[in-house]
Order: structure tokens, then C-alpha cells, then sequence
């Protein structure tokens, strides 16, 4: 068997928030590339973009583009997923799909690197990354579910806008600026730009983060309770969500509570376990106001962990409240990190 | 028995964000008063303030302020109501205090008129206004209590900044103009003015809401809990609460999951239940994007209720997302809904 030891990349998507994050990451992680192919719509077609110094003219996906690609990295929207993603499968291609398209089909490993890296074997040509508010959970969930088991997850979020794109950022901007200037807040992307109303977001909270299902949740708690069960591979566990946006540009935040299965554990013990546990650090410290909050774990690439405290009524509950970048560990970060996997592991 | 027909009454704190709602509250609702007092510190002595189109001088409050008055109403901070309660009582006044001072002291009835009503006639002369987060949860909850029954509520506030005093207002203000200029963000006063760490509050969310005690919870947390269970009369009722403070000027939100006694309930029951209760006014559609938000709520005197959902994976447990206006019912509203009630009551 012949192993490679560089690959050929394609990014679908490369011009959006999380795929110039990608590229960036790529770059800096020193990813093995032997050639980079950035693809988008046909919009922005022809635009050159810097990648590692050097000029790479970006070129409209179509299923051709993928021929001879190894890994293809897709950020782009559910939909082009949904056409162009088997299509780079039949020629040849690993997926890892950074959209909702695949993340609940039975057949496509849903992955966080730090929490369930193996399922990736299991590929059958796409490996999905998950929802940004469920992956800073699970992270932070992986250690002491494996050292105390785990019964329930309460979970109440608190995300930035740059997790509805940069439209939603410059909105948020705006309003800012319109609210301390007396004038009326324009809204027309926030909470959800597909959806028929508009609120503001600048100094307010929105508790609608995509759409509604009929059962009166949104989608995105939705995703949270699926993809944390499948994440975590326990179907028997309870999870309960509710997504709030706020008006802040980046790192979601959340507070966490959740019923351990074994009795007798502490907030030191759990300490022990979040302070060990890959890719998480452990921010709590109440003597001193130590504590995560979006600005100061804005641009880094950890999950973040703090207030870690024991429920006072019930002695199998803790609190956490867990911070990260929503658009490096949320997104792209992840999606490289399972792209790292991929290759250490020899698992195209 | 002489019934009065109006009153002689003082404010002590007149000129403090809750003084002033107070005073607009108490001319707007008609209050039938005989005599006003406005009291402050020393400092604010000799200004003059408008009530009712009548120019009222300030006065330092001591304890002889109080001689003849019938009811004083307090929020010019703990230390204050530690020291002048006491001697208002003593000059035959009812004192509804807006501080911690006196919540959980076992001869001071807590109270919020729709929830707790009766519990005002066993006054020693001091009646206690609750924390502005647990007033207008516990408003929602007791209309689900008397039906339903509950056994647990886990709470994840998101509390606007003017909880914290005017100076938070303009610190937040401040910081919103400095960031949108690139500058750097000034903090001085959140998350806790008194505290030895401040973090800027603009475009993040701090999880620190008052001083923190030896167990790592804060005491904005710490009076969720225990005046909940003081309110609702049931010290076997679990609460456990999370309380951040985020980027808005008005409004306190909160996610809040329960869980009910009762077996079968359905969403459509809370919805009854909420919609005929005294105080609360639902807003839940998720069809046509109806849920409260804090700007929604602003300057509205009722607890509004949204995003009613059962949780999918527990029986008997419910989220509600909760708002109300943490000046208004959070505060000046609730205290004047007191003086209401003692005097129609002849609670005096």
C-alpha cells in the first residue's frame, strides 16, 4: 500500500467567513498540499485569492472540479453540499461537509475529533462536522462522560452573530451604530435571514436561531439535542436546548447543566477531568473572577471552561458555562482538524 | 376602626433609577397620597425634583424623617435600609424595601402581589421587595405551580445592565461608541462595581452578576434560589440558576426549564394556565416569529412568556423564555403593587 504524503485540497466555498478561516488554518498548520483547487459559485468565479503567498485564481464547482481531488473541504451551504458532495465521492474524493446536509444520515460519521475520532473509519466517503453550538458542548462533555457517565444535558445558549454569516455581522454593526445615534434600527437579516420577520439584534436578544419546526423548537436546538446524542453515541441520553443570539460578533457562549450517573463527584474531580481533556482549558477561578466570556476566547482555538459549580439541590447536577470561537472550533478548525485525522490515520 | 383614605408616604432613594420609576409609577397610578417625602443621602439634599407637577425638596433622610409617615418605600441601597428601616418601623411606618437587606429574614414577607399576596398581613412592620430576576420568574411560574404542581426549575438569566445602576448604563454606552471606533473598551464598573476585576460589557456577555460566595456561586444566583423557594412557600422545590449579564440596557430575559408534578400535561395547558394569569401576558407563536424579547419588553409593566416547549425527551419537563422589564415589575412596579395591596388590604 502506497501512502501519500501530500494531497490534493479542494475548498467549495472558499470565499465565505469559514472557508477563508479554512485557508488560513491550511496555511498555518502547514497542511501537506500538493495542489489547492478554490471553488464557489459562478458569482465569485475568476476572483484570485492569496493562499501561502501564492495567487490561486478561484474556479465555479462543478462535479468535474473533483477529479483527482483527495480531500474536499465543503462550506458553502446546504444545498451545494447536497448536489456536488457525492459527486466528489464518486470521483474519488473525501468529503468533510461543514453543512447540516449529512450530519443526521446514518452512513456519514458526525465528528468531533477530540470526543469521537474513530467513527471516521467508518467513512463511506463524506464525514459531516457539526453544528458550532454542539461541538463547544460536546468537547467539554467528552471527559467527564467517560470518567462520571452521563444522564442529562440542560443546555441554554448564548451565540454571536457571525454564526448567521457576515451579513448578520454588518448588521449588528449597524444597528449599534444607529441606536446610539437615536435613529430607528433597520432589521433585515436577524434572527433568520430565510425566515418572514425581522428584529433587531443590537441591544436585545433574540430566542430564535433558524427556523421553527412544528413542534414549536428551531432547528438549531433541533441540532443540538440530535448531534450531541450521535456525537456522544448514546441514544438513551436526555438533551433539552434552548438557542439564544445576542448581540455580540464572535465565540458562542453557554451554559450547560447536566446530571452525572455517578454519585459522590465533585466540582475538583470534575476540574481534574476538563483540565486534562483535550482541546479544552479550564478557566475558573471565582477568587479571582476568572471566567471565560466571547471577547476573550474570540480568536483561539480552545473551549473554553468555567463556573463549574455543583447544584446545591440535587447532588448528581453541575453547572458549566462553556465559551469558543464559533467560527475556529465551531467551524473551521474543526473541519481541519477531522481533515488532519484523515490523513495521520490513512483513512481517504 | 378609622380606615385612612390617604397616606403619608416616603421615598427614600428619590433620585436613583428605581427612586424616579417609583415616583412616576406612584403620580401615574394615582396613589392617594396625603404627604410626600422625598428622602436621599446627605449628598442630594436641597435638590429639588417635580412629582405630580408639584416641586418637592429633598431631604437627608435620618431616622426623625420618618415621624408621621405611613408608609416609606426604600431603595437607596442595603446599607441604608440596615440602618433607617428599623427607625421608620419604629415611628409607625410600613417599610417596603427594594434591597437585600431584609429578603430572607424569617419575619419579613417577601413578596409579589400576583404570586404571594396574603403573605403581606403577618408584616412586622417590614415588608421586602424581591431581586428583579426572581420577581418575574416566580410570576410565571406560580400560575404552573398551582395547576401543575412543580418540582424543579433550572435557570439561565440574560440580565440587561441598568441592573446594575445608572454608571453601568453609560459604561455600556461608552464602551459600544469605543468599540464601533476601534478603540480600546474602558472598564470600570461591570460586572460588579465593587469587585476588583471589570471586564468590558459591550459586544460580550460576563457570567458574574454581584459578588461570588465560598461555594463559587454568585449572590445574584444565590437569591434566585433562595427567594424563589421563600416565594413559592416550598422549601423542597430544586432551583439551581445561572445569571449573566449581557449587552442590553433594559429587560432581564430567562431561559427557564421546569419540571412539572403532574403527569400528561401538554403545552396547550401552560399556554391556558399563563394566558389567564394575573401579571403575565403570553406571547407564543412560533408560526408568526411571536416571542418576547427585551427591547419588546421595555418599559411594559407586564412578565411576558414565549417559546413554550416540552421537553422531547423528559416527560414533565418544560422550557419558557421569560421578560419583563427589570425596572418596572423587576422593581418600582412590584414595590408600588405592594403599597397597593397594604392599603387596600388595610395591611398597614
Amino acid at each position: 500500500m502506497t501512502v501519500k504524503t501530500t494531497y490534493n485540497v479542494a475548498v467549495v466555498g472558499a470565499t465565505g467567513a469559514v472557508g477563508q478561516k479554512i485557508l488560513k488554518l491550511l496555511a498555518e498548520k502547514e497542511f501537506p498540499i500538493n495542489e489547492i483547487k478554490l471553488l464557489s459559485s459562478k458569482r465569485s468565479a475568476g476572483k484570485i485569492i492569496s493562499f501561502n503567498n501564492k495567487d490561486v485564481t478561484i474556479e465555479e464547482a462543478t462535479p468535474e472540479s473533483f477529479e483527482g481531488i483527495d480531500i474536499a473541504l465543503f462550506s458553502a451551504g446546504g444545498s451545494v453540499s447536497k448536489e456536488l458532495a457525492p459527486e466528489a465521492v464518486k470521483r474519488g474524493a473525501v468529503v468533510i461537509d461543514n453543512t447540516s446536509a449529512y450530519r443526521m444520515a446514518e452512513d456519514v460519521p458526525l465528528v468531533v475529533p477530540e470526543v469521537n475520532k474513530e467513527a471516521i473509519k467508518d467513512h463511506k466517503g463524506i464525514i459531516a462536522n457539526p453544528n458550532c453550538s454542539t461541538i463547544q458542548m460536546v468537547t467539554a462533555l467528552k471527559p467527564i462522560k467517560e470518567q462520571f457517565g452521563l444522564k442529562r444535558v440542560i443546555v441554554s445558549t448564548y451565540q454571536a452573530v457571525s454564526g448567521a454569516g457576515t451579513q448578520a455581522t454588518v448588521e449588528l454593526q449597524k444597528q449599534a451604530k444607529q441606536y446610539l445615534n437615536n435613529q430607528e434600527l433597520e432589521a433585515n437579516i436577524l434572527p433568520v435571514k430565510g425566515d418572514e420577520k425581522h428584529y433587531p439584534i443590537a441591544f436585545n436578544a433574540l430566542p430564535q436561531i433558524d427556523l421553527f419546526d412544528e413542534e414549536g423548537y428551531t432547528f438549531e436546538e433541533m441540532k443540538m439535542i440530535n448531534e450531541t446524542k450521535k456525537i456522544l453515541d448514546d441514544q438513551n441520553l436526555s438533551v433539552a436546548a434552548t438557542c439564544v443570539r445576542l448581540p455580540f460578533f464572535t465565540s458562542h457562549a453557554e451554559s450547560v447543566y447536566i446530571e452525572v450517573e455517578k454519585a459522590g463527584v465533585t466540582v475538583k474531580d470534575l476540574w481534574k477531568e476538563l483540565d486534562s481533556a483535550d482541546g479544552v482549558i479550564l478557566e475558573d477561578d471565582p477568587a479571582t473572577q476568572t471566567y471565560p466570556t466571547p471577547l476573550s476566547a474570540a480568536n483561539k482555538e480552545a473551549v473554553f471552561v468555567g463556573r463549574v459549580r455543583k447544584d446545591l439541590d440535587n447532588e448528581n447536577g453541575f453547572h458549566l458555562w462553556v465559551v469558543s470561537d464559533n467560527l475556529l472550533k465551531g467551524a473551521a478548525l474543526n473541519t481541519v482538524q477531522i481533515a488532519q485525522s484523515v490523513i495521520k490515520n490513512n483513512w481517504l
